[in-house]
């Protein structure tokens, strides 16, 4: 299939983070078409559609698989179907852009990194934060040896609430669903395998959370293979908002990035000095994030590029996850290659 | 003329500041169509038509004047060509939206906003800084009665470099062209007017600006009929880029604002910490501000409400730039009304 | 009279200030001996001479200039005795450390200087900030070219309340009380004198300063012999404390320094983020900078090399200030030489 | 013994902290005699003795204790003197102010707490940042419930550069010479006590450190009795200077403080936004606290309160150095009370 003027993208999944990307797509990522969307919920797939002036509203995924002239698929359904559809898209010959996680499952993972690459598609993750302008400023630091060798990272990851109880049941627990993002940062901050994780946990924001098997407080160690040591902090509950900062010290110097707020005013009373809170969750703080890595998705289709997430940046996320929910249940330190035995 | 589903919005002036209401207006304005291009370089209006997927693209403006489908117009062009399309629309029963300054002459002003009166349709001025949202979040806390009575007001606005020589002969000078922004922001965030200036200005960035008359680096004070006082300073060079801050002190506290960044990262190392510049210039810094006053045009439009920034909202700070700078001719301070006599 | 181990001094004045200069001397200051305090209250010379184990106290600051044994006086009595009893303290052959301003009178600051200068003994002026290490810091930088060409200078200068009425009366209004140190700052950080100024003053604070006939709000607008610009703005009431702030514009840079905090705690709740207010006031702000203009002045003592701030340094403020009187009367630019002629 | 007028203190060891303590004792603790100064090395304790005006010099502390006017030591000897020195001190009647840690061995520790209070002397712990302001208003904050419960706490302690590899040799590694002081500092933030701890360890900065068997990189999780969870990192060598910041973290909000700097300046050029570096290292951090931990053990002699840094603060974090010792090695999580057993 050869790329045309407009390369026509549908979106699978018409719940917030579907109709994200469609918005995104329908308006900010030039040279591409908002093709169609699809949801098993089709009265959301048809009022996305028509707000974003997509020509196809449909209930199953599979009639836009069979559209011959869509080029390419975001996924942004419920997470146990995204493996199923990326195998489905990629036989049909489509692109993918899948919502991370690819699955729980490493064995379905990896079945469906290999029906991608068999079907010689393009398949990108979307782990959006590495296009956030202060996460890849901390990257391109470390990477031109500004800081040195790495010796440590920190990196802060607190929402601002937790989600729904239903939710957090068929989340994956908090080190698959929330930690996750930060796993991923991890590797592409230091630019280093992680070899081994230790987690500790902890309810603390919510008994319920507990109550249906969940963590939602959690310091995670992690080994690099460069020999550095890393420390998340997550929790589910910061009452002032979506905290979001990373550092990485090195033998030449650190880099820390902090959290962006809505305006950089600062008000003086007799109380005090004070300022806005960071925006508030991950859709006001990462908007422009989502952006940049549809563009970039879209670039590399254009130009034939590989895609600047890859499908093995999917996967080890999963692995680190995995790690530290063993981790959190034997109270050791759990090395990545137990996991992958 | 009711308002249709909508609104289509014809460009006048294909420069720099045109070409980006164009784009805004195709892609980030909702229930907005952009409808048309003039420019008297018709191959300019044809390549920004063609960019922004604009039907129409005209050498003459008054071609688009004609055109019975055509809502409302934005004015790019040319600073002495303002009046006289804005006249031209006004009697086509075009809405205007018009870049500042209106006119350097505040007869040919009066005629004008009498013209768009007379005509009853809706005129903005493109003062938009207004809308950005340190700003704004400033006047919201005045009005808000944060900081109790506005005592005094700093304001410090400095470009990154200064405009060619041939805009500077053009441009009516540092006050009329540069600090006429802060004169808006003066009466913006006081909600009081301007009684009385003082300028002290200075040929000190470029000798060859002073030597075409104008001057690059100014003290102004202003006088406030509430009583407080205000002081701003400008320069036409700040080597670490475009400095826009403003602060307000009162009986009961204060609020400042600073300058915006590409990242929030800082970088320590051995020779000190090290943060990021501020964005370079106006297009950079004031992205979102472009923006939201269009939008608030379309929605003055669509819900038949006065635009945020009146007529009288042009006309008052090219009064106090032509004090401005007969307070600098005869250093002294000037009353206002000495200007309007 | 050579210089022994020990430099004896005495301090003239036990209200606030001179008790501070008596701690420091007692304490702070190596090498020094407070040797005796004199004020016309007996009770709290006594008071002070005890607390700070200084051997004699005297109702009679003469009775110390005949000590032979004495080496210098720190002068902080009452602005309308500086004059006398520093040429009473030259005639006795002893240094002197007097506290701004020597007088309101430039005549009698001459005759004091020309009265000092016979005598052959040093004359250290007391203003402290330049000792600050923050204000230091930017005349370093502005020395050293960090900044190129001087081309704007701001200072804030606000205090955190109005000092008592019966002070108000006699302080000599507040560009001589108040913005003295400001105009201070302003040829220390400038290196370059100031030739024109323009100020603009209100009553904005508290109608009853206006009701003895002076000023609680201004701006001042200075022209430097370089070319340069400044201003300064003035309140006798920040509720949020005591605000020191100045900012030195060039053509390669800028440098700016901010208040000094109890601690740097920031504090992030659902509310916002807040931090610590600006220390209070001068005593807990500036006690540093006391110590060390003391230490500087018992250093020229004890290598006889010129005090860091001579009596010349004294005079200008002053100069400054009744030109800034001026300018707010006659509401116009005042040139100094005006006030010399 | 009665506590008379001045409290006369000796000071035992002249080596770096032994001098700053003297100098405190004799300019800055008020109601404090400094009696004298013990040193194997004597010239050194004659020097000491010499500057800050002790009048006894020896070279045997022992003579000290039998100085019936001498009524409390500072112990700044040597590490492994400390117990015998405490010991010692006590049966002689002397109250003891004794720098961290008390021991390495946890035997020697209690059979000095057990002497201490057997001889009914007053013991102060060195733990010095507790008095720092910072920290203070971190903990005060805590205590007040203004975070509400505490769930998360962090620690970034690292040192300028690492100390001489003699010293190294000799410290009982960086976990009870250098993490000791992040022990103590969890315990006094969070108000809770922890169980267990995991280390993660790492030569990075300096392989010579390695190979006299110590660690130079370091993260320690914590777990707390109140559930809560910390984690600590350290590094023996930051190129930009002494990095020292906590963060706690609860269910009502956060509170944090960074380093301090000599100057608030702020330096802007075409390069970047530059400001100072942190406070090179711990002399010039904390040298006020230096000063008010004395003060606070000067007064707890003269009011007869209890110390406020007891023999168990002193015992505690050198029990967690060892578990963190044990979980090094062992590369599991270790419960403080196996380090008990």
């Amino acid at each position: 299939m050869t790329t045309p003027d407009r390369i026509r993208i549908a979106v699978i999944g018409a719940g917030r983070i579907g109709k994200l990307h469609a918005e995104h797509l329908a308006a900010r990522i030039p040279g591409v078409q908002l093709a169609a969307i699809a949801d098993i919920n089709l009265a959301a797939a048809q009022e996305t559609a028509a707000r974003f002036n997509a020509p196809v509203a449909a209930v199953d995924y599979r009639q836009l698989l069979d559209d011959q002239t869509i080029h390419a698929v975001v996924i942004g359904s419920p997470t146990d179907t995204h493996a199923e559809i990326a195998q489905q898209a990629a036989a049909a010959g489509k692109h993918v852009f899948c919502e991370k996680p690819i699955d729980f499952d490493l064995k379905r993972i990896d079945q469906t990194l290999a029906a991608l690459e068999r079907a010689g598609v393009k398949f990108q993750v979307g782990f959006n934060r590495r296009f956030d302008p202060n996460f890849r400023k901390v990257r391109e630091m470390v990477a031109a040896g500004k800081i040195g060798a790495p010796h440590l990272l920190r990196i802060t990851s607190r929402d601002p609430a937790p989600p729904p109880l239903e939710y957090v049941k068929v989340s994956g627990g908090i080190f698959l669903d929330m930690t996750i993002h930060d796993f991923d940062m991890a590797r592409y901050l230091m630019g280093s395998e992680v070899t081994e994780i230790y987690a500790a946990g902890a309810v603390l924001v919510d008994p319920a959370i507990g109550g249906v098997g969940d963590l939602d407080t959690a310091v995670i160690t992690l080994r690099f293979a460069n020999g550095a040591i890393g420390a998340i902090d997550n929790s589910r509950r910061a009452v002032y908002g979506y905290d979001q900062r990373v550092e990485v010290f090195g033998s030449a110097g650190m880099v820390t990035v902090s959290n962006n707020t809505s305006d950089t005013h600062v008000y003086s009373n007799a109380a005090g000095i004070h300022s806005a809170l960071p925006l508030y969750f991950f859709l006001e703080r990462y908007t422009e994030s989502y952006i940049a890595e549809l563009r970039a998705f879209v670039e590399c289709l254009r130009d034939d590029t590989p895609p600047p997430v890859t499908g093995m940046d999917g996967r080890l996320p999963v692995v680190m996850g995995l790690a530290a929910q063993k981790s959190y249940r034997e109270n050791r330190p759990v090395r990545l290659d137990e996991i992958e035995a």
